[in-house]
């Protein structure tokens, strides 16, 4: 169904995104059913969705149950390792980069395969590279991090929107999969070191009720 | 695949809700990517779920792009005009009021053109008005609109009753579409205007612990 | 579609899903409107949940508008009797346990009729016995069910498995699914009776921050 470059960066993506929904779970205190619970959706999660809005049924963990299988195991395993990193936050962090890059761009590819044009590829990118973490999130109740302010839904464009124009410009899929992978991840982990973010709106002073009471 | 007139409620609504979801972003100081983000989740939520329950597949949007662009056109308007309103929390109550009864009446439309029964029908009409706002609130960290004390999910029922009911006694479907939308926004509108709610659950006195505390 | 002995003890589930969305609802002190939605919501979340992702659309309760009926009268019912229960929380606790069991069971077995392997319908079951409960607790504002300390998903594991283990083995489905539940609602109701839970992760001394400044 898919093709080998994508299922490559889609395994890799399922592994890293499963490490940092294991992460969360350690932040929360959780047992090893939490454990396998948050990796398998973070890990999935994307990709699911993805497949339903694209009406790819059953939905690809379905056809190929050895997902689960390795979203459990890598799960166990962060259980019993957790405390090695020095700052889980930040290998939280940085582990999340990873997976929203790669899965922006075997999304895109993913659906552009199933028949869908470039508009549609580039929100099924965005959805596959962002719904997980919105899902590990919401359960394990952090704070979500597509909120953040440095830069994170544009570095998912960024990645998906270079497969889908190398795509359409007749590239082979495995350059395209790996520039959109790479470009995604400098933009993000950049946003992440220096602190990069779009201006935010500020509304006009007067006009806010709060702001009035502030400035006499 | 819809007629012309479920085609254009639809899209009025699509425009309406993509207005709201922009406005939440406004309140949050959000970026240009935040207000598209929730814009077009919040303007296509309802129908993209309406459509996976149907199993209409892919999903509206998939097949016609245009929606994509017309959220993401509007959500970026709304980030340079959104001081202009009064009372933006106002315009939202009001715009939210309209989508919910265009999407009430054609998402009911839909689901009888797609083959599903009255009762069936009624349920998509609630879930396409609905579940926009849901994940708006939700994204966007406001208190669920669906959950506020004036009447709410009701008025989406007698809009979608009355297009399932005039659609089962052979009216045109013209006629049937706006007739739903304008008794929807109708008992919307008054109940955000004189307050209307619906009795609540009380507990009997005696057994709410809290209760009993409360009178010796 | 569903042989005759799922579809008892899925309907079984509905019935007393839908009472504990309504105490929820009563919890909350929500109007009538709030307790059919909260009601249906929960009762037919997590089947909906499995039926997409298994690629059976449309869902089941678009083929069988009764469920929705149903869901709808139980949770007027209780909007009428929510007072007479001693303590609302340990009938919605206990009743919860009750429906987890019978859904596991049922949505395992679903999920092997309609071609899923083992793993996948394991999952499928943990879905389907969960989904409703977390909608539920999400939309009503409780601290999700899913979350407690005492063994919950673990329950439903332990019934799936035995659904699908004795139908692998070819046992008659009455048999498989009776046990399925009767195992299920043992290992929820000795979880809750004795407060029974897995062991949690706990970070090393030294490497939390916060521990380290506790212990000089």
């Amino acid at each position: 169904m898919l093709s080998t470059a994508i299922a490559v960066l889609d395994w890799f993506g399922v592994i890293v995104f499963a490490v940092t929904g294991a992460l969360v779970a350690s932040r929360k205190r959780m047992d090893l059913v939490g454990f396998a619970l948050l990796g398998t959706v973070t890990a999935i999660g994307g990709g699911t969705l993805r497949d339903v809005l694209l009406g790819l049924s059953p939905v690809f963990w379905v056809r190929e149950p050895a997902y689960l299988v390795t979203c459990v195991l890598v799960s166990g395993l962060v259980f019993f390792t957790a405390h090695i990193p020095e700052s889980r936050y930040r290998a939280l962090l940085w582990l999340d980069a990873v997976g929203l890059a790669s899965f922006a761009a075997t999304g895109g590819a993913t659906a552009m395969l199933a028949g869908a044009g470039p508009i549609a590829a580039i929100a099924m990118g965005l959805i596959t590279a962002t719904f997980g973490g919105i899902l590990r999130d919401v359960l394990g109740g952090e704070s979500p991090m597509i909120l953040r302010r440095e830069i994170y839904v544009s570095a998912a464009f960024v990645a998906v929107a270079t497969v889908v124009f190398m795509g359409a410009a007749g590239m082979s899929r495995e350059v395209t999969l790996v520039s959109g992978f790479a470009v995604g991840l400098l933009v993000r982990g950049a946003a992440l070191y220096w602190n990069w973010s779009l201006p935010r709106y500020h509304p006009r002073p007067g006009h806010d009720p709060k702001e009035r009471g502030r400035c006499p």
